[in-house]
């Protein structure tokens, strides 16, 4: 199932171009700034209980695409997988994978959904796109073995993983409002029989910059789950952004990025810099 | 005023040796996981509305410390600061500051209260404490200028940065589960005139391993939440950790930590090694 949250907190179930309304179906009252599926996730609830839906029982409409929010808004957590594809260690003339630098957290308040755009913080530093797979917990997972690991995950969505080119702490250079895109919806993990075998692109505006396939990762999502539940328990609607393959660049002001994941659905976002500021005239700077 | 939070998820207004229960006179009903003082703050919740309680016609009864959790649980946010003073830097051997590093993130699963205890990761590499003084946001704050960036203050307290002695990201040596003890309670900032001018004391067990200043901080208070908020939206129950000065070292099962700081109270916590395995047997490792 494809479920996408909107800007009024509906949750929606995605059936190609239609949809149905399952916020009352599924009792989510009074959802928090996180959503109503973060509401939904963190009230227990299920792939069982959605699959206990009878969708033809209730309206659909038309999608409308122009009202989807991030399908989590804010997260628990935003983990971050550095190095995590052979390829982009080589184009970062990076030594360290993954297995060195271990994983990094981006602020949940960085999150953004279809329809918005990144603002980009400073007009003289690079700002680059990173297509990633997002992984989303459904159930808490606490040192758990990768043999178990995916039973923790309740579904995937694309995201982008913006970041700035500078010398700060990842999470500094990660954090920075709208740098989490993600979306147009998650898909449950019932429909992604192999999470390690999806196609992802990523365009900006008309050129594609980055297309590769998850078979690719260092850690597979099993492992990055055993390895990040090892170091910190994950919650349900916790966001794991699996890591980036080759072909990252900068985006300017103007610019749409997309990402595509075979399976999950293409998330599509403007840019800005709209309030950028020269780096050299940030809070701070000595 | 002090506010502690229960592990039943009563708020507290704590009067010397005595506390009184303001959960029902704030109308604090059905507080999430992140504790009733971040449901408090998280519906607007204010210093007005502290200040328009009448304690004295609330029953008190004494404070039973025993059964005090963190202050905030499950805050959206907990930021750290590195290399914010200077002695820090130079045991560290770091040509760097926080003006070059930015801020991090740390879990906000990592969270613990009085009476609980550090959990070492591992048996055979370093972990060490860092005590520092916390800030609680209380309004949220976008790109605050450090002039301002104090009325989006909720209140301070202890806290300890926990921190493996390793090669990975900040965000993994310093989000282990229990690596973020907080407490004993919130002091509002109407009790503390000045934030920069604070005596921090830390023990492990009855030796004193740093004794420090706040007006010895790098970045004030101020300066770091308005460059925090420069990169990320601060929202209220929001925690910063403003960094640590010198003396940090290494923390031993059966140990007690404590972190004292003028006006703000004593938080004490535990260290066990229950479940520390070798670092080489980590999950993932190469």
């Amino acid at each position: 199932m494809k479920l996408a949250s909107t800007v009024d907190a509906r949750l929606l179930a995605v059936l190609d171009d239609r949809s149905v309304d399952v916020t009352d179906a599924l009792g989510i009252a009074g959802p928090g700034a996180g959503g109503p599926l973060l509401a939904f996730l963190e009230r227990g609830g299920s792939l069982d209980a959605l699959h206990a839906l009878d969708l033809d029982a209730l309206p659909s409409q038309p999608l409308d695409t122009g009202r989807l929010a991030a399908p989590i808004a804010r997260p628990g957590k935003v983990v971050g997988a550095p190095v995590n594809y052979l390829d982009h260690k080589a184009e970062m003339g990076e030594q360290r994978t993954i297995a060195d630098f271990g994983v990094f957290l981006k602020a949940t308040s960085s999150v953004i959904g279809p329809n918005e755009q990144i603002r980009l913080p400073y007009l003289d530093l690079r700002t680059d796109h990173e297509g990633e797979l997002g992984v989303v917990i459904g159930r808490t997972a606490s040192r758990v073995p990768a043999e178990r690991a995916l039973e923790h995950v309740f579904g995937y969505a694309p995201v982008l993983d913006i970041t700035v080119r500078s010398g700060e702490d990842r999470s500094t250079r990660k954090s920075f409002d709208t740098f989490t895109p993600l979306g147009p919806w998650v898909t449950t993990a019932d429909d992604v029989p192999d999470p390690g075998a999806l196609e992802l692109r990523c365009w900006v505006d008309d050129e594609l910059r980055q297309h590769a396939s998850t078979s690719d990762l260092i850690y597979d999502v099993a492992e990055l789950i055993a390895y990040t539940s090892h170091v910190m328990t994950l919650h349900p609607g916790d966001v794991i952004a699996t890591g980036t393959p080759a072909g990252v660049g900068p985006i300017a002001a103007g610019q749409r990025v997309a990402v595509e994941i075979e399976r999950l659905g293409r998330l599509v976002v403007g840019v800005t810099d709209e309030g950028a500021i020269a780096y050299a005239d940030r809070p701070g700077h000595r």
